[in-house]
Protein backbone atom coordinates (compact mmCIF):
# COMPACT_ATOMS: atom_id res chain seq x y z
CA UNK A 1 0.00 0.00 0.00
CA UNK A 2 2.85 2.02 0.99
CA UNK A 3 4.09 1.05 -2.04
CA UNK A 4 1.38 1.96 -4.36
CA UNK A 5 0.82 5.40 -2.76
CA UNK A 6 4.48 6.00 -3.38
CA UNK A 7 4.38 5.29 -7.18
CA UNK A 8 1.12 7.63 -7.59
CA UNK A 9 3.51 10.51 -5.66
CA UNK A 10 6.37 9.92 -7.90
CA UNK A 11 4.59 9.73 -11.26
CA UNK A 12 2.65 12.94 -10.49
CA UNK A 13 6.01 14.79 -9.29
CA UNK A 14 7.12 13.78 -12.86
CA UNK A 15 4.20 14.41 -14.72
CA UNK A 16 4.06 16.62 -17.38
CA UNK A 17 4.07 20.31 -17.05
CA UNK A 18 1.35 22.16 -18.29
CA UNK A 19 2.00 25.16 -20.21
CA UNK A 20 -1.32 27.03 -20.56
CA UNK A 21 -2.05 29.29 -23.74
CA UNK A 22 -2.30 33.16 -23.17
CA UNK A 23 -5.83 34.20 -23.33
CA UNK A 24 -6.48 36.96 -20.97
CA UNK A 25 -5.28 40.08 -18.93
CA UNK A 26 -7.21 38.16 -15.81
CA UNK A 27 -6.11 34.62 -16.68
CA UNK A 28 -2.31 35.97 -16.44
CA UNK A 29 -2.64 38.21 -13.45
CA UNK A 30 -5.13 36.83 -11.08
CA UNK A 31 -5.12 33.02 -12.37
CA UNK A 32 -3.51 29.45 -11.60
CA UNK A 33 -2.59 28.43 -14.82
CA UNK A 34 0.95 28.42 -16.01
CA UNK A 35 0.96 30.47 -19.01
CA UNK A 36 4.28 31.89 -19.62
CA UNK A 37 5.77 34.41 -21.95
CA UNK A 38 8.57 33.56 -24.13
CA UNK A 39 10.36 36.67 -25.88
CA UNK A 40 11.21 36.33 -29.66
CA UNK A 41 14.32 34.16 -29.29
CA UNK A 42 11.89 31.91 -27.03
CA UNK A 43 13.62 32.62 -23.77
CA UNK A 44 12.07 33.81 -20.22
CA UNK A 45 14.73 35.85 -17.71
CA UNK A 46 15.18 33.49 -14.34
CA UNK A 47 15.96 35.60 -10.94
CA UNK A 48 18.01 33.73 -9.15
CA UNK A 49 18.43 34.31 -5.80
CA UNK A 50 20.36 32.34 -2.37
CA UNK A 51 17.33 30.70 -0.35
CA UNK A 52 19.50 32.31 2.92
CA UNK A 53 21.21 35.44 1.92
CA UNK A 54 18.32 36.80 -0.66
CA UNK A 55 21.24 37.93 -2.80
CA UNK A 56 21.12 38.11 -5.74
CA UNK A 57 23.13 35.25 -7.71
CA UNK A 58 22.68 35.75 -11.24
CA UNK A 59 20.19 36.54 -14.20
CA UNK A 60 19.89 33.66 -16.44
CA UNK A 61 17.12 32.45 -18.96
CA UNK A 62 15.08 29.52 -19.76
CA UNK A 63 13.61 28.27 -22.60
CA UNK A 64 10.71 25.97 -22.39
CA UNK A 65 12.94 22.96 -21.98
CA UNK A 66 14.80 24.24 -19.53
CA UNK A 67 11.26 25.98 -17.39
CA UNK A 68 10.08 22.62 -17.60
CA UNK A 69 13.17 20.69 -16.72
CA UNK A 70 13.62 22.67 -13.17
CA UNK A 71 9.78 22.08 -12.53
CA UNK A 72 10.32 18.25 -12.82
CA UNK A 73 13.59 17.64 -11.27
CA UNK A 74 13.84 20.81 -8.83
CA UNK A 75 17.20 21.53 -9.75
CA UNK A 76 17.69 24.81 -11.64
CA UNK A 77 18.36 24.56 -15.66
CA UNK A 78 18.66 27.27 -17.59
CA UNK A 79 19.25 27.72 -21.75
CA UNK A 80 23.13 28.99 -22.30
CA UNK A 81 22.87 31.85 -24.75
CA UNK A 82 26.65 31.42 -25.25
CA UNK A 83 26.92 27.88 -25.94
CA UNK A 84 23.47 27.59 -27.30
CA UNK A 85 22.33 24.94 -25.37
CA UNK A 86 20.32 23.44 -22.37
CA UNK A 87 22.33 24.09 -19.20
CA UNK A 88 22.19 21.70 -16.11
CA UNK A 89 23.45 24.41 -13.75
CA UNK A 90 26.78 22.58 -12.06
CA UNK A 91 27.22 19.61 -14.50
CA UNK A 92 30.50 21.15 -14.96
CA UNK A 93 31.16 22.19 -11.40
CA UNK A 94 29.58 20.50 -9.86
CA UNK A 95 27.69 23.68 -7.98
CA UNK A 96 24.27 22.29 -8.44
CA UNK A 97 21.53 24.96 -7.32
CA UNK A 98 18.52 22.95 -5.72
CA UNK A 99 15.62 24.98 -6.19
CA UNK A 100 13.77 24.94 -2.67
CA UNK A 101 11.22 28.07 -4.31
CA UNK A 102 10.12 29.10 -7.84
CA UNK A 103 8.08 31.89 -8.89
CA UNK A 104 6.57 33.73 -11.61
CA UNK A 105 5.86 36.90 -11.86
CA UNK A 106 2.43 39.01 -12.58
CA UNK A 107 2.50 39.14 -16.45
CA UNK A 108 4.30 35.75 -16.43
CA UNK A 109 6.97 37.15 -18.47
CA UNK A 110 9.75 36.13 -15.43
CA UNK A 111 10.52 33.43 -12.88
CA UNK A 112 12.65 33.74 -9.64
CA UNK A 113 14.28 30.82 -8.07
CA UNK A 114 15.84 30.34 -4.39
CA UNK A 115 18.07 28.28 -4.49
CA UNK A 116 20.61 25.86 -1.99
CA UNK A 117 24.06 25.82 -4.31
CA UNK A 118 25.76 22.95 -3.45
CA UNK A 119 29.59 22.64 -2.91
CA UNK A 120 31.56 26.21 -1.86
CA UNK A 121 28.21 27.70 -2.84
CA UNK A 122 29.79 29.87 -5.95
CA UNK A 123 27.02 30.52 -8.97
CA UNK A 124 29.38 32.80 -10.77
CA UNK A 125 32.09 31.79 -13.59
CA UNK A 126 34.17 34.43 -12.66
CA UNK A 127 34.55 32.40 -9.42
CA UNK A 128 32.49 34.60 -6.89
CA UNK A 129 29.58 33.71 -5.08
CA UNK A 130 27.39 35.96 -6.85
CA UNK A 131 27.61 37.60 -10.66
CA UNK A 132 26.49 40.32 -8.83
CA UNK A 133 30.25 41.11 -7.40
CA UNK A 134 30.10 45.12 -8.24
CA UNK A 135 28.24 47.85 -6.34
CA UNK A 136 27.91 50.89 -8.91
CA UNK A 137 27.89 53.79 -6.51
CA UNK A 138 24.67 55.98 -6.61
CA UNK A 139 23.64 59.26 -5.28
CA UNK A 140 25.47 60.70 -2.61
CA UNK A 141 27.88 57.63 -2.36
CA UNK A 142 29.48 58.97 -5.47
CA UNK A 143 31.28 61.28 -3.71
CA UNK A 144 33.48 58.69 -2.39
CA UNK A 145 33.86 56.48 -5.78
CA UNK A 146 32.30 56.98 -8.90
CA UNK A 147 34.18 53.09 -10.54
CA UNK A 148 32.83 50.10 -9.79
CA UNK A 149 33.35 48.68 -6.21
CA UNK A 150 34.08 44.85 -5.54
CA UNK A 151 31.66 44.14 -2.88
CA UNK A 152 33.26 40.37 -2.66
CA UNK A 153 36.87 40.90 -1.43
CA UNK A 154 37.81 37.44 -3.09
CA UNK A 155 37.27 34.58 -5.29
CA UNK A 156 35.87 30.99 -3.99
CA UNK A 157 37.56 29.31 -6.25
CA UNK A 158 40.24 29.67 -9.37
CA UNK A 159 37.59 29.41 -12.64
CA UNK A 160 40.69 28.20 -14.70
CA UNK A 161 41.03 25.04 -12.49
CA UNK A 162 37.21 24.50 -12.74
CA UNK A 163 36.67 25.17 -16.23
CA UNK A 164 40.04 24.76 -17.96
CA UNK A 165 39.99 26.11 -21.40
CA UNK A 166 36.26 26.19 -22.18
CA UNK A 167 35.32 28.90 -23.97
CA UNK A 168 34.30 32.59 -21.69
CA UNK A 169 30.28 32.75 -21.96
CA UNK A 170 31.30 36.83 -21.94
CA UNK A 171 30.27 38.41 -24.84
CA UNK A 172 31.08 41.39 -25.73
CA UNK B 1 34.35 76.69 4.28
CA UNK B 2 31.45 73.80 4.71
CA UNK B 3 29.42 75.26 2.33
CA UNK B 4 32.02 74.79 -0.34
CA UNK B 5 32.46 71.76 0.33
CA UNK B 6 28.83 70.85 0.29
CA UNK B 7 28.58 72.26 -2.75
CA UNK B 8 31.61 70.49 -4.38
CA UNK B 9 29.99 67.13 -2.75
CA UNK B 10 26.35 68.11 -4.42
CA UNK B 11 27.81 68.53 -8.01
CA UNK B 12 30.31 65.21 -7.53
CA UNK B 13 27.32 63.19 -6.40
CA UNK B 14 25.08 64.72 -9.71
CA UNK B 15 27.94 65.02 -12.15
CA UNK B 16 28.01 63.05 -15.73
CA UNK B 17 27.70 58.59 -15.36
CA UNK B 18 30.67 57.96 -17.46
CA UNK B 19 29.83 54.65 -19.59
CA UNK B 20 32.54 52.93 -20.93
CA UNK B 21 32.85 50.91 -24.48
CA UNK B 22 33.66 47.40 -23.78
CA UNK B 23 36.71 46.71 -25.34
CA UNK B 24 37.58 43.35 -23.44
CA UNK B 25 36.43 40.23 -21.48
CA UNK B 26 39.12 41.45 -18.96
CA UNK B 27 37.93 44.92 -18.24
CA UNK B 28 33.67 44.07 -18.20
CA UNK B 29 34.79 41.46 -15.62
CA UNK B 30 36.91 42.13 -13.83
CA UNK B 31 37.38 45.95 -13.96
CA UNK B 32 35.95 49.08 -12.51
CA UNK B 33 34.76 50.65 -15.66
CA UNK B 34 30.96 51.07 -15.94
CA UNK B 35 30.48 49.12 -19.47
CA UNK B 36 27.20 48.00 -19.46
CA UNK B 37 25.55 45.88 -22.46
CA UNK B 38 22.68 46.96 -23.98
CA UNK B 39 20.40 44.07 -25.97
CA UNK B 40 18.99 45.07 -29.41
CA UNK B 41 16.48 47.04 -27.84
CA UNK B 42 18.64 49.41 -26.02
CA UNK B 43 17.64 47.83 -22.73
CA UNK B 44 19.30 46.31 -19.85
CA UNK B 45 17.61 43.75 -16.97
CA UNK B 46 17.04 45.16 -13.79
CA UNK B 47 16.25 43.22 -10.66
CA UNK B 48 14.71 44.97 -8.22
CA UNK B 49 14.87 43.12 -4.05
CA UNK B 50 13.42 44.64 -1.03
CA UNK B 51 16.11 45.81 0.98
CA UNK B 52 14.97 44.48 4.14
CA UNK B 53 13.25 41.35 3.31
CA UNK B 54 15.45 40.19 0.17
CA UNK B 55 12.62 39.39 -1.66
CA UNK B 56 12.28 40.28 -5.56
CA UNK B 57 9.84 43.04 -6.04
CA UNK B 58 10.30 43.14 -9.72
CA UNK B 59 11.83 42.80 -13.21
CA UNK B 60 12.43 45.94 -15.05
CA UNK B 61 14.33 47.29 -17.64
CA UNK B 62 16.27 49.94 -18.31
CA UNK B 63 17.72 52.31 -21.17
CA UNK B 64 20.33 54.67 -20.93
CA UNK B 65 18.64 57.24 -19.95
CA UNK B 66 17.01 55.12 -17.18
CA UNK B 67 20.27 53.78 -15.69
CA UNK B 68 21.69 57.03 -15.20
CA UNK B 69 19.19 59.01 -13.81
CA UNK B 70 18.85 56.21 -11.11
CA UNK B 71 22.47 56.45 -10.47
CA UNK B 72 22.57 60.59 -10.36
CA UNK B 73 18.95 60.59 -7.90
CA UNK B 74 19.19 57.14 -6.45
CA UNK B 75 15.26 56.60 -6.76
CA UNK B 76 14.87 53.59 -9.57
CA UNK B 77 13.97 54.51 -13.21
CA UNK B 78 13.04 52.19 -15.73
CA UNK B 79 11.67 52.25 -19.64
CA UNK B 80 8.10 51.31 -19.43
CA UNK B 81 8.12 48.88 -22.18
CA UNK B 82 4.66 48.92 -22.67
CA UNK B 83 4.13 52.65 -22.56
CA UNK B 84 7.32 53.02 -24.30
CA UNK B 85 8.40 56.14 -21.79
CA UNK B 86 11.21 56.66 -19.10
CA UNK B 87 9.09 55.77 -16.12
CA UNK B 88 10.02 56.72 -12.92
CA UNK B 89 8.78 54.26 -10.63
CA UNK B 90 6.31 55.87 -8.15
CA UNK B 91 5.41 58.95 -9.46
CA UNK B 92 2.36 57.64 -10.22
CA UNK B 93 1.81 55.96 -7.28
CA UNK B 94 3.67 57.74 -4.72
CA UNK B 95 5.28 54.17 -4.36
CA UNK B 96 8.64 55.50 -5.16
CA UNK B 97 11.93 52.90 -4.71
CA UNK B 98 14.81 54.81 -2.68
CA UNK B 99 17.95 53.13 -3.99
CA UNK B 100 20.11 51.56 -0.88
CA UNK B 101 22.57 49.08 -3.18
CA UNK B 102 23.02 49.27 -7.12
CA UNK B 103 25.05 46.10 -8.59
CA UNK B 104 26.40 45.10 -11.97
CA UNK B 105 26.87 41.83 -12.93
CA UNK B 106 30.18 39.85 -14.88
CA UNK B 107 29.11 40.34 -17.91
CA UNK B 108 27.44 43.70 -17.39
CA UNK B 109 24.28 43.15 -18.80
CA UNK B 110 21.99 43.25 -15.81
CA UNK B 111 21.60 45.33 -12.39
CA UNK B 112 20.45 44.67 -9.23
CA UNK B 113 18.64 47.15 -6.98
CA UNK B 114 17.95 46.91 -3.58
CA UNK B 115 15.47 49.38 -2.47
CA UNK B 116 13.35 50.74 0.36
CA UNK B 117 9.51 51.49 -0.88
CA UNK B 118 7.64 54.54 0.48
CA UNK B 119 3.97 54.34 1.25
CA UNK B 120 2.69 50.76 1.14
CA UNK B 121 5.84 49.07 0.23
CA UNK B 122 4.17 47.81 -3.32
CA UNK B 123 5.76 47.43 -6.38
CA UNK B 124 3.13 45.60 -8.04
CA UNK B 125 0.72 47.21 -10.57
CA UNK B 126 -1.39 44.11 -9.32
CA UNK B 127 -1.66 45.29 -5.56
CA UNK B 128 0.60 43.06 -4.22
CA UNK B 129 3.91 43.79 -2.48
CA UNK B 130 5.78 41.67 -5.51
CA UNK B 131 5.41 40.85 -8.78
CA UNK B 132 5.79 36.92 -7.60
CA UNK B 133 3.06 36.05 -5.66
CA UNK B 134 2.58 33.29 -7.07
CA UNK B 135 4.34 30.41 -6.87
CA UNK B 136 4.96 27.20 -9.35
CA UNK B 137 5.17 24.11 -7.46
CA UNK B 138 8.40 21.93 -8.52
CA UNK B 139 9.36 18.35 -7.78
CA UNK B 140 7.81 16.50 -5.27
CA UNK B 141 5.63 19.93 -3.93
CA UNK B 142 3.70 18.38 -7.42
CA UNK B 143 2.55 16.11 -4.62
CA UNK B 144 -0.16 18.65 -3.33
CA UNK B 145 -0.77 20.99 -6.43
CA UNK B 146 0.48 21.56 -9.88
CA UNK B 147 -1.15 24.62 -10.14
CA UNK B 148 0.06 27.83 -9.02
CA UNK B 149 -0.48 28.65 -5.66
CA UNK B 150 -1.37 32.52 -4.37
CA UNK B 151 1.85 32.88 -1.96
CA UNK B 152 0.66 36.62 -1.40
CA UNK B 153 -2.94 36.20 0.27
CA UNK B 154 -3.64 39.93 -0.41
CA UNK B 155 -3.52 43.04 -2.41
CA UNK B 156 -2.25 46.12 -0.25
CA UNK B 157 -4.26 48.34 -2.48
CA UNK B 158 -7.09 48.22 -5.21
CA UNK B 159 -4.86 48.84 -8.48
CA UNK B 160 -8.54 50.89 -9.49
CA UNK B 161 -7.98 53.69 -7.09
CA UNK B 162 -4.78 54.31 -7.70
CA UNK B 163 -4.12 53.85 -11.92
CA UNK B 164 -8.01 54.76 -13.24
CA UNK B 165 -8.43 53.58 -16.14
CA UNK B 166 -4.87 53.90 -17.25
CA UNK B 167 -4.20 50.86 -19.67
CA UNK B 168 -2.87 47.81 -18.09
CA UNK B 169 0.41 47.19 -18.54
CA UNK B 170 0.50 43.38 -19.32
CA UNK B 171 0.91 42.49 -23.14
CA UNK B 172 -0.47 38.79 -24.29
Amino acid sequence: MNSNTDTSRSTKASAPVALHARTSVEQVEEGRELAPKFDQDGLIACITTDADSGDVLMLGYMNHEALVKTVQTGEAHYWSRSRETLWHKGATSGLVQVVEEMRIDDDQDAVWLRVRVSGSGASCHVGYRSCFYRRIPIGSQRHTSTGLVFAEPTKTFNPALIYGDAPNPTML
